[in-house]
């Protein structure tokens, strides 16, 4: 094969898609106290799961599947399982932090426009197999990136989403029928906000902070950190612009 | 708190940055044949990984940590790790589909610019369990977030991103010093390409094929298809422009 020199990398987007998709990925929150009461289009909603439909898959797998809720009853059964785990999840916590924990909002079931949830059936033949015999986990790492995708074609379509884990699977499992060889991977909830805030709430509210980029790089082997050279690299996506 | 009208999504991007989030999502493609002999450069690299560091965490654990690989012999010996890992892998085919499998590229470790292994630590106290008491596997899933940020921000820098999941991880684990408590979550590889395929190459090599939307879509309960409203909600996305 023939080399071919790049010169000013010609498959970039323009600097204006560029700077959407990094905007989606450092604007994108994760929301529970902002959405408003405003249905969602279904041209909205169609276009978030085809994005979601779009995720790479091992094998072009494709093992997940959508659960569209938007029927008060079921919303009301998971918001009751929902308060359940949460109230043994808060036991976890004593004095300042249990306070904190308290005012923290960590789920909005039933004020959001919809619920997605997001399943994974690691089952399935399709994809023959491929890549899953050394790493089977990476269905379930499949469906997960499917997550992202809503997640970030929400945030350009300035739709919220907010994951909620605090569920007891058992019973999203018996309220949502999902049969046992089928994994709960997410349970979103989704709609238009008020506002998405700039930084991430539990940030702000001080339940923990942001990790500087250099602390999480290694080169060549792990625990190898090299901070001078971490620094530099880090420091660049600062600089040259992350596109906020 | 008073209820707020949202007319026509003030949160939404402009047409141009919507676009190139969806643009990033349907043009993604698992690259390992496309590489070209070109050096990334850091500020591009460094971009990359401050959007998977950006990811959504839960608790904001941020647990994910990267390994910048450019050492040939690092490299080599993953090789060779993928290599066996490989063999062993294809002996699942018999026939047409071993002569399939036997045509797949599935790697491209040693010729593309840079390696980055991207790992979850899901022992550390950060985040102090938010959410993982009923889902610890959260923490993994978080950590996928980062790696499909990484490689949605990589197609808007008209970068190409390969994950390599036939690897044997305890080989993996040896080569780059990866500590028994650290999971190995997924190996990339990340380099300028020479295109982009329209469609991800097991499509067009026959090797699986792409599910519609409408076939993944469930209402309010697992297993109630409702197929006429699956299709209708699918088509709008198809209809109303994905961004292609």
């Amino acid at each position: 094969m023939v080399a071919r020199m790049v010169t000013a990398a010609p498959h970039r987007f323009s600097d204006e898609q560029r700077h959407g998709v990094y905007r989606a990925i450092y604007e994108r929150r994760d929301i529970r106290s902002r959405f408003v009461p405003e249905p969602l289009p279904d041209d909205v909603l169609s276009r978030i799961l085809d994005a979601a439909h779009h995720a790479p898959s091992v094998g072009l797998m494709q093992p997940w599947e959508f659960i569209v809720i938007a029927d008060a009853g079921v919303r009301g059964g998971v918001r009751e399982a929902f308060d359940a785990a949460n109230r043994r999840a808060a036991g976890a916590y004593v004095g300042e932090r249990r306070d904190l924990y308290d005012r923290l909002k960590l789920e909005a079931i039933v004020e959001s426009a919809v619920n997605v949830c997001v399943t994974c059936d690691p089952t399935i033949v399709r994809g023959h197999g491929l890549g899953r015999q050394t790493m089977p986990e990476t269905a379930l790492y499949s469906t997960v990136c499917a997550i992202q995708n809503c997640w970030l074609a929400a945030r350009a379509e300035g739709v919220g989403v907010g994951w909620i884990s605090i569920l007891d699977l058992d019973a999203i499992r018996r309220i949502l029928a999902i049969p046992t060889h089928v994994v709960v991977v997410g349970y979103l909830c989704l709609g238009y906000v008020s506002a998405f805030d700039p930084e991430p709430e539990l940030a702000t509210r001080g339940w923990e902070d942001r990790v500087p980029l250099a602390e999480k790089l290694h080169f060549d082997r792990y625990g190898v950190a090299d901070a001078a050279r971490a620094h530099a690299l880090a420091q660049l996506s600062e600089t040259a612009g992350r596109g906020r």
